[in-house]
């Protein structure tokens, strides 16, 4: 325990200093023979010459006769000129001109007699309907340069200049390496502290997308000569190494250790964040690159270090990366020591383009899949501001983010169903939820981040649900409120209830271990709500303060008894086999501004809303109910 | 001999019909099984839930002490609390918290104490420094919707939520039929009357793009029952089938017969061109298209009519089309009765996007390996004038467009060795080359098309070259003449000179046939000279109007024996073995307007002109003087 980095160096110096040291070392393209067919997407190593012209003989371009032009000279409507059969040849499209001919007439324009001449009533010019030797491509000449990327048509130029052979820059090999001793195979019932290997199905697809191959060595247990022999044989067999170390803080010297002794350690500490363990390290021309143990930070480091050494040596320059101005719904806070690289959800709400930063977390791979941008905040400077506009490399494209309906709020599981019922619809439909509770929905809403919010806010005056929010934060209107679902809430237990848990006041008291939600959501408000009626001391319930996002991770701790009791919807305990008392029936509502009443996301999704499907759905999924989904509700 | 199109159906609506009839026999995307790890870029079938899980156990998130919370509550730096052994857990991040600990405190806020107890300065709030059970993802929640392409972050989540495997959209598989007596496999010797099958690799890597599989069967002979035996196999063994026909008129019919007694025949006769004689057929919901023989006619009605039923396929939305407008520099006239597809080769010039049309010959396919765009020309519409701002479908990027050296005018073969060293030497610069002759450089050049000309026209006045010109057609300046190459015109006539031409006037008579080039070209003036200067009548030079673009062309029709003599540059020669009678030495130099000067392709241009690499290139070309390349020549 206790390590200290030795290198803090800008990305940018990283970078130019590593490939500078590699190529000093010979590190380059190599290059490889494969047949032409085959070679698609892949770049010329050198320039590529037509061997024989194509066509390569004169051959005709309509079907019709050959004739000398000669004698055919003289030939007008009124002094036609009749060809006897030695004068002439039928031939098709794509015959050759016989030797002593030099022009085609077409079949359309000759008169066929009884004798077996023809009768023509224009002359042939010379090479008329003839496609001349060359015409396509000419022996000697270049059909395409050095370094360039071979498309469809150029094959085809390729093989009728008679090339059927091409050397092109070879794939580079990448091998990965995990290591670690908790690290196991991907399996479905991995024993607490086992760790699924996933990183290199990962780092593999990522390389493959790069245009490199990419080889998964066997995971290497913690011990020091066996992953210096693995390195040393991913090194003798592959281009590039990417040596995966633990995430815990001492394997990185570990790693640094073990390439030292196999050839030399460029930089050990990269000033990004995450991935700021990474080791730049090589053998010789072999690159090998030391990467971080946690899923995020393993991206990072291999998309900022490894892909520009891929680029290189596949010589293309690689796509530019698309750039959008966005504006930040919350503020980022970033070290000046590093220059961060943070994930963000994006969505294009009334014209406005919205950047909402995701987990930081370097565990949640999942922050990643749902990522459409990564905001690079530059070292030396402290974050932004919500609001504030920021410049974001986009992972989705523009037109999918212009199609995804956002929907900001209240988490309940059937928003995945809608999102995936919305897209199964309309392929160009997307969903994007974030779950930030239900009065977080109604402030999105009130920004103009999200074009629907899931909401179920009890007014415990009247016991009426979401209207007198409406009418309190949304005085002038603005907004509609879209019936949905009714849900079924109450306490989630472990299966067989075993601390004989029958009514809400139960949960008090130190042996109940409390799971709660976060402040803000509906069902929290409704925790607080019991607390109050039931004149429980929230005080006096264990792990109050344990904040959950979702139902589903709420019941995810009870069922793996990290907790006994919490709130939450029938579906998510029933997703979790676990044992449920009902408390009572709640309204889930979306909230819709009206200027996104007319977008093609918000109609299909009250189309959905008041499907069958929809509410077959709801059915399989249990504990709702339904009265007229999709229909405005006044307020 | 002798055919009719059935229909003249309009393309929209041929598509429209072809996808409904497919349907309505269960046309559509069809599944498979696969591991996650190989998933990358596939499409979800249906929606993906998390088996278990991630972590799947409350894990430390740092390198410390799993505690209970309890124990360190009241602990603050004036009033520290010290636990026994038995409090604490010593653990790594990674490791599972122990069943009655509920926090984690850092290694770096805990003083360890010589009786093995350690004593902390802050009380720990419970479950900080934990990851949650399910904090990246939770067992049942959505990891993917239906109809998703997986991304690498996704196959991380999907093995962290223990999915292993995943139902994917299986890429359905396209079958190619290459037909015709006179088709061979490629070869680098082919007979007069050969035609090398390239179509089906064309086909194969175009469909592979589209993200379908290819397997091309072998060649057929124009022989019925044949036929049709391999497109039922095919039917039999692929979703899709392309029938590729020859390309004389008759085969369509051919084609269109077989297809009939196998399934059905939807329309034979698309309103485009080129691929007007396209046969959209099926055997139930199995695909057969018969597509025509010349390449370029197949390459758009594959892309215009297989590409949208593969994009039906794969369910998710194809990557939109990008266009821009540009100015084109010639007219296109189209017939009113076809949509037309017309191949442009375009570049970025002064500011302004050009497109040049390329040949529009169907059998042309390095015009479609050239071509940066597609300019659609709609039914109904008769072209459109020089100059008219169109809009064209963008085939290279616009990164690309922007950065290539486009250079029109005469041509040489070094241009395509300066188009090599100048993207090796910088791989984000390219260069394009049109060859229309000197006086069309010059032309090209006040017209603001090109970014230089290559021009070696005699002043018949004087014997200087290209000065005078320069002073004549740009009285007001704007443009500089670089010094280039001197280059040795003579006649290239076949080898060992059977004809025993020796001089300029030998080429007269009808024993031999000559073959000139262009009007226009540098070097058509230079002989229109010679023949003035020697009184030689071209109209007894048998072959005086036939006329190639290239040096090189001119050379593969000599040795071909489909012409006897004809005039160019000592390198066309000697490339393909001919004799060279010498005749004069010319001066081959560029122009480049002002506006262009300072742009990165004309300075690397110059630079490449002045270096070694350079002369030694023209060295072993062969028949070039230098004096100093990349100069500016005072006129």
């Amino acid at each position: 325990m206790g390590f200290e980095y030795l290198t803090n160096v800008p990305l940018s110096q990283a970078r130019e200093d590593y490939l500078a040291r590699l190529q000093s070392h010979g590190f380059g393209p190599k290059t490889e023979v494969i047949p032409v067919f085959e070679s698609c997407g892949r770049v010329t190593a050198r320039a590529v010459y037509a061997h024989i012209c194509a066509p390569h003989y004169a051959a005709s371009a309509m079907d019709g006769v050959a004739v000398n032009a000669k004698d055919t000279f003289g030939a007008t409507e009124t002094t036609p000129v009749t060809l006897s059969p030695e004068q002439f040849v039928v031939l098709d499209t794509g015959d050759p001109i016989p030797e002593d001919r030099d022009a085609v007439i077409m079949v359309e324009d000759i008169v066929k007699n009884e004798d077996g001449s023809i009768t023509i009533h224009a002359a042939a010019a010379p090479w008329q309907h003839i496609r001349q030797i060359g015409e396509d491509v000419c022996a000697g000449e270049m059909i395409l340069p050095s370094h360039m990327t071979v498309s469809p048509a150029a094959i085809g130029a390729m093989i009728a200049g008679g090339v059927l052979e091409i050397e092109v820059i070879r794939k580079p090999v990448v091998g990965i390496i995990p290591t670690g001793d908790e690290i196991i195979p991907p399996c479905t019932d991995p024993k607490p502290g086992d760790i699924l290997e996933f990183n290199g199905s990962i780092f593999s697809a990522m390389v493959r997308q790069w245009g490199a191959e990419a080889v998964v060595y066997p995971i290497v247990p913690d011990k020091f000569d066996q992953i210096k022999a693995m390195v040393a044989k991913a090194a003798s067999e592959c281009d590039m190494v990417i040596l995966n170390a633990g995430s815990s803080a001492g394997r990185e010297d570990f790693s640094a250790r073990v390439i030292r002794e196999l050839g030399e350690v460029l930089y050990h500490g990269i000033a990004i964040k995450p991935g700021k363990p990474a080791i730049l390290g090589c053998q010789g021309e072999k690159v090998i690159l030391g990467v971080p143990g946690y899923p995020v930070s393993g991206i990072i480091v291999i998309e900022q270090l490894l892909k520009p050494l891929i680029d290189h040596w596949l010589t293309v320059p690689a796509a530019a990366a698309q750039y959008a101005a966005a504006t930040l719904t919350r503020p980022i806070v970033s070290g000046l020591k590093y220059q961060e690289f943070v994930r963000v959800r994006m969505g294009c709400v009334g014209g406005r383009l919205m950047a909402s930063p995701l987990s930081r977390g370097s565990g949640v791979v999942s922050s990643f899949m749902k990522a459409d941008g990564i905001l690079e905040v530059p070292q030396g400077l402290e974050g932004f501001e919500a609001g504030a506009e920021v410049n974001v490399r986009l992972l989705s494209s523009m037109d999918k983010l212009q199609n995804t309906l956002v929907v900001i709020g209240s988490h309940d599981p059937l928003l995945d169903e809608l999102a995936d019922m919305l897209h199964l619809e309309n392929p160009e439909l997307y969903m994007s939820s974030s779950h930030v509770g239900s009065m977080g929905g109604i402030m999105a809403i009130r920004r103009g981040e999200a074009h629907a919010a899931g909401c179920h806010l009890l007014d415990t005056a009247d016991g009426s649900y979401n209207r007198s929010f409406i009418r309190k934060y949304f005085p002038k209107g603005g907004v509609r409120l879209i019936s949905c679902v009714g849900r079924q809430q109450g306490l989630m237990v472990a299966k067989g209830n075993p601390l004989n848990i029958q009514k809400f006041s139960d949960i008090t008291g130190n042996f109940v271990r409390y799971v709660n939600r976060q402040k803000g959501s509906g069902t929290r408000i409704l925790t607080d709500y019991l607390c109050k009626r039931e004149n429980v001391d929230t005080s006096a319930i264990y792990g109050y303060d344990r904040e959950e996002l979702t139902h589903t991770s709420v019941a995810a701790q009870i069922v793996s008894s990290s907790a006994d009791a919490g709130m939450g919807i029938y579906s998510a305990a029933k997703l979790y086999d676990l044992d449920f008392i009902p408390i009572c029936i709640e309204e889930y509502d979306l909230i819709i501004p009206d200027h996104a009443w007319d977008t093609p996301m918000v109609q299909e999704l009250l189309t959905i809303l008041k499907s069958d499907g929809f509410r077959e759905k709801l059915l399989s999924l249990g504990g709702y109910t339904v009265d007229n989904p999709g229909e405005v509700i006044p307020v």
